[in-house]
C-alpha cells in the first residue's frame, strides 16, 4: 500500500520537528524544488541544509493547526515555538511524487529570525548550539 | 443551501483579492479572531484595518496555490505579487461558524514589508497611494 501525500507530508514534518533531520530527509526526492521565503533551492542538499537550523537550532516544539491532501498535493500549517519567536507558524504545500517530495512552497515569516540574527550579530542574543 | 467553509473562504479571498474589501468583510464575523504575525487581532474593525494596506495599496495580483477545507475549517495557499515583493506568498487557516470567519492563522513574511517600510522611510521607495 502506498501512503498519500498527506501521509508523506505529516510523516516528513513529523520527522523533522522530532529533529530527526535523516529521517525527514527521506521523503524528500534528490530533485526537489524548495520555493522559501527567500527564494527557490534546488535539490536535496540544498533543502537538509534550509530545514537544519530550524531543526537543530531554533525549533523547540511545533504544533499541527491543519492539515489536507489530495491525490497529487498536501498542504499543511503548524505553530512552532522557537528560540528566536515563541510563535513561528509555517505553512507547507508539498507535492509528491513517487513516495517523495519533489516540491515544497514553504511560507512563514522571517522577521523574528532576522532580528534574532541582528541582535546575535550584536552580542545582544545567545549563541546556538 | 449553505456554503462550506471552503467557498467561503474562497469568496473571502476573490472579494478582497479583487480590492473589493466591503465584499470580503461580510465574509468575516464581528468578533473575529486574526492571529497574524505580529500577534493577536480582535474585531472586524481591527480586521479590516489588518488587511486595508494589503487589498488597497500593496497588492498587484494574487494567484491560488492550493486550498481545502472540512465542516468547520479551510485552509488556503496563495502567491501574491505586490508592491513591495515580487512573490509574496501566504497561508490562512480560517474557521468558519453561521457562514462567517470567526477566526484566522494568517502566516506570511514580514521581512519585504518591512524592507520596504525602512527605504520608505529613508526616502528611498514611492508613497503608496
Amino acid at each position: 500500500m502506498t501512503s498519500s501525500p498527506l501521509q508523506i507530508a505529516l510523516s516528513h514534518h513529523r520527522a523533522w520537528t522530532s529533529k530527526d533531520l535523516a529521517a525527514a530527509m527521506a521523503y524528500v526526492a534528490d530533485d526537489v524544488v524548495l520555493d522559501a521565503p527567500a527564494g527557490r533551492l534546488t535539490g536535496i542538499e540544498a533543502y537538509r541544509q534550509f530545514l537544519r537550523p530550524f531543526a537543530e537550532q531554533f525549533l523547540v516544539r511545533a504544533e499541527l493547526i491543519a492539515a489536507f491532501g489530495d491525490e497529487t498535493t498536501a498542504l499543511i500549517m503548524y505553530d512552532t515555538e522557537t528560540i528566536p519567536a515563541a510563535s513561528a507558524p509555517a505553512a507547507e504545500c508539498v507535492t509528491i511524487r513517487a513516495g517523495k517530495i519533489v516540491h515544497n512552497r514553504f511560507v512563514f515569516d522571517r522577521l523574528p529570525f532576522e532580528e534574532f540574527r541582528r541582535r546575535q550579530a550584536a552580542g545582544e542574543a545567545p549563541r546556538l548550539p
